[in-house]
C-alpha cells in the first residue's frame, strides 16, 4: 500500500443531470445522486422526482433544485429541458421497473443520454423494444448494475479474460437477504410494497430484485453465456404474490456449469452477494460485504488475497478506485464508478471521439435485455415444475 | 470459557476392536484407528488390513498387532476371532465402497457388531439388503458420517428440534474440494485411483464420495427428508469416467428448498463441507473447516457466534467434546466422537441395557440406505438430462 | 436489513468552502473535497491548492475552479475571500503539518470556520496557540480524525457511555501499515517525503502520523485519558530520521491499561487500524479494514456482530450512514461523516441556533492539542529509554 | 489437497507411561492422556494421580489402571516402578506448578525420562536447579510448551531461520482469554483456585499461566532471545493476589521489539493465543483458535494462507500432522505431537541412537528455565513502576 496522489484527470464541464424518481421515501434515487456527486462530473439540474406533483416540488427543494427545474412528471421534464439551452445532457432513470421503459425510450428519441436503474423492464417485449431505440438514437444507455463497478469485480473479469484461471468449469453465485423474512410488505413500508407486487416489479420478484444481479455478475466476470436454466422459486412468506426465493442450476455456452441461489429470506444475510469461479487452472471468490479483497487461489498454490490497490492488483482495478488499498471503498463507490464511467462515455460523445477503453466495461442496454430474459425464463421454468428451459 | 476437568465416566473393559483394510497405503484407516484410540474405549486387536496377505502381516506389524489375530482376509478374520475366548466384539470396515457389503453382512450375522465407513454399499439392492441383516442381526452398525461427531453440528440440529428456527424454508449445503483437479489417477495416487473407478466406488464419483456427506448432514441438522431431486453431474477432467463435479437442486417433505453442490475440481478449497439452514425465525450456518464454531441468526437479532463449550452451548454438544472451549477440536476428535458413541451403544448392549439417550446420534443403517438411493438418483436425475427424480 | 428511503432533510443554502493544499500530486486534499462533496452541504468555491502558484492555478482548472478564486497562496484567499459578498463561510486545511497552524490561526481570526487535517501542529505551543485562538474566534474548528465518523465507532462509544461494557479494563489499539517497510522517502514518492522529514511531519514519524489516530480513537471510544505512556519508537529502515514503528504502554486516568502499537513497516497490513476494549462487563472489537462490522461479546454471552444499520444498531450509528446494512460504507463515507457534522455545526453557528446534538461527536481542537502532547510525550519517553511520561 | 495414506513407521514397542497428578476433577492431566494415546506410542501403565490416596485410587479404576500401579503418591510410584521388570519409561508431571520439580528431580535422578507441563517451576532457583538435574541425568526432558507442536508454527519457525522475512523488526505476541473476569476462583471452581493461588501457581498469576505461552511462542518461532522487557501486570478482579492482566514491551537480542498481552478478564475471548512477526522481506500471522492457517505475507506481495498440508508447506509442517489439509488438526493433535516426539527422542535414548531432526524441536528444559526467568522479570519490573528489567 502506498499513499499516493491520483492524478487529476481534466474535464471540460460537469455533465448536466436530471431525474425521474427518486424524490422522498425512495431509496435508490438518493445513491445515484451521491454516486453522481462523488467523483463531480455532474451537475444535478432538474427532476422528476415524483409521480406526485406535491411531492415532486417539496423533494426539489430538500435538493435545493432551481424550482424551475422541478417538473411534476417526466414528459414536462422532457419538454422543459428540450427548450433550454442549457437543458440535460443525460437522464438517471430511478423509477420501480414498470416505469423505465417509456421514460427511457422517450429521452432516448430526445438525444438525451439515459442511465437507468434495472432490472431493465417488466417484459421482454419492452426489453427488446428499448434496446432498438438505443440502437437508433446513437446515444449512451448504462443500466446501474452497480456491482460491476467495485474494483475487484473487474479486476476478476480481467483475470478471466486473461486467462489465468484457464478454461471456466463451475460458477456458484448467490445474493441472499433476510429483510422480507416477515410480511413487511404489509407495515407500510414503500420499498418492500412496490418490490412485491407484480404490477410493479414485474413477474419476478426476489429473482427480478437481486437475481438479475447476481445473474449478470456471473456472465460479466466469467465471460460465459447462460443457455439454459432449472430454477425452483418460492413465495415462501404466505399470501405474497411473488417469489422471495430463487434457486437455480445454469449452463453455460463455454460448458461451465453453475448454480446461482438469490432469497430475501435467509435470517442473517443482510447483502450477501457472493461468486465463486472455478476454472482449469485456478479459483476466485468475491464477497460483496468485503469488497475490496478478492480471493485467489491457483491451482496448486497457496490461496492469496489481492486487495484493491495493493500487490497484484493492477490497472483495471485501479481506474475504479479513489483511495489507497487498505481503506475500504463501498458501494457507493462502486455504483459511482459507473457514473464515472457513463460520463466519460457521454463526454466522449459529445466530443465525438472514442471513450477511454476502461469506461466500456460499464453494463448496457444487453445486460439489460439479458437479465429480463432472464427473469422470464426462471419464472418459466419454476411455473413448468423446474425444467430446463433457455435463456 | 472455563477450563474444568471432565468427570471420567467408568467403563467396565475396553471393547475389543478389529478391521478390515485400513493397511498401508490406506487413509481412512489410520483415520479410524485415531478414532478409536483417543477415547480409549477400544483396543484394537485383529485385523484383515488388506487383500494382499503380505501387506497385511507387514501393516500388522507397523501397529503393534498380534501376528496371530493379522488375517490374510476378512474371512478368516471372522473365522479366527469367532473361536476365541476374546475375539472381537466389533469390526471396523474401512475398505473401498465394494468390499462394504459383503464383510459387513457376513460379521453382522456372526454377531460382531459393525462401524462401517460411508457410502454403505455401491447398489441400492445391496445396501437395503444390509438394512435386513442388521435388522435381523439385533447388533449395532453405526456408518462413519463422521462430520456428524462435530458438537457445532449437534448442537445445529438441537436447535432446529427445539423449534428455535421455525419451520424450515432454505438449505444450502456444499462440499467443494481440489484435489482431483487434474487427472491425478494416472499418477499412482491410489486414493485417486479408487474414487474415480467405477468398478470399485460406484456409480457415482464426487457424489459419492462427498455428496453423500452434504446431503446426510442436511438431513441429520434439519431433521427433513429429501424427497426429490433435479442434478447435474459432470466429469470435466477429460477421460475420467465418474463425476468430478454435483449441483442439484433439493425438495424437502418439509416444503424447504435446497442446492447442494459437491466438488472435487474447485481450486482453492481442502474440505469445503459448509452447511447453512433458513427457518421463519433464525438461520445457522456451520463450516468443516473452522467446526468449533456456529453461526446463529436469530431473526431480527444480531448474528452471533456460539462455539463448542462457549455460552450458549448446551448439553448436547457438551455430551461431544473434550477439552475447553477456543482450544479447537478438529476432524479427529469428531470422528472420534462416532466411535465414542458407538462404544457406548455396543457396551450397552453387550450389558442388555438401554444407551445413553445422546449416545444414539451417531448415524446408523437408514443413513446408509438414504446416501445409496440419493446417490443413484442423482446419477439417474443427470443422465436423464436433469429431470426431477424420487430419491 | 431493510431497505427504506432516509428522509432529506432540508438544507437553506450549500456552505461555500475554500482549500488551503491539496493540488495535483497530493492525497488527503482530494479525500477532504468527496467527503465534502458526498451529502451536498457544500460548494467548493476557492483554493489556494499549492504553493507553487503554477500547479496552484492548474489544479484549480482540474476541479472546476473560477479562476478568479484560484489563489497562489493562502494569504491571497483570506483576503480576496473577505472581500467578496459571496466569500468562504468555512475552509479546509490539508496541508503538511507544519503548514496547519498559521492558515488555521489566521482564518479563525478571519471569521472562517476551519476544518483542519490531523495532527493539529508540530508543536505543543502551536497547539495551545490554536486552542486559544479558536476560543476567541467563537468558530467551529473541526480535526479530520476521520476515523471516528464510522457508525460502529460511534455506536462503541455510545455502549461504553451507556455502561454496557462496566469499568474499562484494558485497550488494545493498534495502526500497522507496510508502506515504508523500504526507504520509499529516496524514489521520489511525495507522501513518503514529508512524512519522514522533520521538518514538515514533527518529531513523531508513525506516532505522529497514525499512532495519534490510534490514540484519539482510544480516547473518543472509552472516554478515558491516557495520563502516562511509556514508549519505545525505533527507526527500523537505515538512515530515517523518525520512528516507523511505535510500541507503548497506556495508563488511563480510570486505571485502565493499555497497550498501543503503530507500524509502517509490518508487511501485509494496509491500513489495520483495530481497536478492542474489555470492561467488566464485556467486551467490543473494531477493525477499519471491515468497518461496517462491530463484535459486541457480552461477558458469558456468544459474541454477536453488530452491523452499521441491522439489528442492535441504533440512532447514534443511523446518524452517521447512507444505505442500508450490508451494502458497505468505507472510508470516504466515515470522512464525510465528519463534513457533514461539520456543515451541522457550522449552519448552527451561522443561524445562531444550537446544532444537533448527534453533530457534536466529531473530534475538534481538544482531540488537536491532546494529539500533539501524546506526540511530544511519546517522543520524549522514548528518548528517555522507554521512561513513564506524562501526557 | 491430496489424500494419501502415511507411511507407518515401525515402532518396537510403545513406551510404558506413568503420570503424576490428573486425577480426577484435572484438567491438563486428561489431555496429556488423550495426546498420549493418539500416535500409539506410549502404554499408559502407571499413576500417582491424586495427592488424595482414596482419590488416587479410584482415578486409576476410571482409567483401568492395574491397581497394583495406582500409587498413593508420586514417591511410592517411583520405588514402586523401579522395582518392576516392566517399570515405566517416561513419566509425565501434570500437578500444579509448585509440585514439579520434586517429583521431576527424582524421576531424573532414577533414570526416568520426563514429560512435564508448563511453567517449569515456581522459582528461578528450582529451574536452574532442575536444569542440573536434567544434565546430570542424561535423560529426555520435554516441556509441554503445547503450541509448538502445531504444524503451522514449526512452518513459521522454519520459515525464519530459512531467512524468508529477512531480519525480524517487529514481534506482536499476545493471548487473551476471559474466564477469569470474575471471582470464579470462589466459586469452588478447581482450576481457577489454584491458578490464582500464589502458593500453588507462583509469584505470576495469568503471566505464569498464559503469558509464558506466548513468551516461549515468540522466542520459538523468531529464534530471537528476549533481553529486556517493561511490564505492567494488573489484578483486576478485587482481592484477587495474582495478576489477571500482563502487558509489556520486550526488547530482542536480534533488535526486534515487540509487544506481548495476556489476560483472563477480556470478554470474548476464548484461547486467543497469536503471533504476528515481520521481518524486512515479509510477515507472518498464526491463530491458535484456527491453528491450521497461517497468513504469509512477502512484502509487495498478496498475503497469502498457507495451509497444513496445502501448497506452501513442506516437511517441517508434514512431520507434524497426520490427516489431508482441510480437515482441521486441532489443540490436542498439537499436543500429541510432543509426545510423538517426545517418544522418537526417548525411544532413540534407549537405542542409543540420534533421533529423527525433526523430533528435536520440541521445548525443553531451556525454555523451562527462560519461562521461569520471564515470569520473575515480569514480577520485578511491574513491581518497580513498569521499569525495563533483564530477562
Amino acid at each position: 500500500m502506498a499513499i499516493e496522489g491520483q492524478g487529476g484527470g481534466t474535464a471540460p464541464r460537469r455533465l448536466r443531470l436530471g431525474m425521474v424518481g427518486g424524490g422522498r421515501g425512495a431509496f435508490i434515487g438518493g445513491v445515484h445522486r451521491m454516486a453522481a456527486r462523488l467523483d463531480d462530473r455532474y451537475a444535478f439540474v432538474a427532476g422528476a422526482l415524483s409521480s406526485d406533483a406535491e411531492r415532486a416540488r417539496a423533494s426539489g427543494a430538500d435538493l435545493l433544485l432551481d424550482p424551475d427545474r422541478c417538473y411534476p412528471d417526466w414528459e414536462a421534464m422532457l419538454r422543459g429541458e428540450a427548450g433550454r439551452p442549457d437543458g440535460i445532457d443525460a437522464v438517471a432513470i430511478v423509477t420501480p421497473n414498470h416505469m423505465h421503459h417509456a421514460p427511457a425510450k422517450a429521452f432516448l428519441e430526445a438525444g438525451v443520454h439515459v442511465i437507468c436503474d434495472k432490472p431493465l423492464t417488466t417484459t421482454v417485449e419492452d426489453a427488446e423494444d428499448l434496446a432498438d431505440a438505443v440502437r437508433r438514437s446513437g446515444r449512451v444507455f448504462v443500466l446501474t448494475h452497480n456491482y460491476t463497478g467495485y474494483p475487484m469485480v473487474r479486476h476478476a473479469r480481467a483475470m478471466v479474460e486473461a486467462g489465468e484461471l484457464g478454461a471456466i468449469r463451475v460458477v456458484q453465485v448467490e445474493y441472499p437477504q433476510d429483510w422480507l423474512s416477515t410480511r413487511l410488505e404489509e407495515t407500510g413500508q414503500k420499498q418492500a410494497a412496490w418490490r412485491t407486487d407484480p404490477a410493479r416489479t414485474g413477474v419476478g420478484g426476489c429473482v427480478g430484485d437481486i437475481g438479475t444481479h447476481a445473474f449478470q455478475l456471473a456472465e460479466f466476470v466469467t465471460g460465459g453465456r447462460v443457455t439454459q436454466l432449472a430454477a425452483e422459486l418460492t413465495s415462501f412468506v404466505e399470501g405474497r404474490p411473488v417469489d422471495d426465493n430463487a434457486q437455480m442450476m445454469l449452463r453455460f455456452d463455454n460448458g461451465a456449469r453453475g448454480l446461482l441461489w438469490a432469497s430475501q429470506v435467509a435470517p442473517g444475510n443482510e447483502n450477501g452477494l457472493r461468486l465463486r469461479v472455478y476454472g482449469e487452472r485456478g479459483g476466485i471468490e468475491w464477497f460483496q460485504e468485503q469488497p475490496n479483497h478478492l480471493r485467489v487461489s491457483p491451482l496448486g498454490e497457496p490461496p492469496r488475497t489481492v486487495t484493491r490497490g495493493g500487490p497484484g492488483s493492477g490497472a483495471i482495478a485501479g481506474h475504479a478506485t479513489r483511495i489507497p488499498s487498505g481503506h475500504p471503498e463501498g458501494y457507493l463507490e462502486g455504483f459511482a464508478q459507473i457514473y464515472r464511467d457513463a460520463a466519460e462515455l457521454i463526454t466522449a460523445s459529445l466530443e465525438g471521439r472514442d471513450p477511454d477503453p476502461l469506461a466500456t466495461w460499464v453494463p448496457g442496454i444487453k445486460d439489460g435485455v439479458r437479465g429480463v430474459r432472464f427473469i422470464h425464463a426462471a419464472v418459466r421454468s419454476s411455473r413448468a415444475g423446474g425444467v430446463w428451459t433457455e435463456v
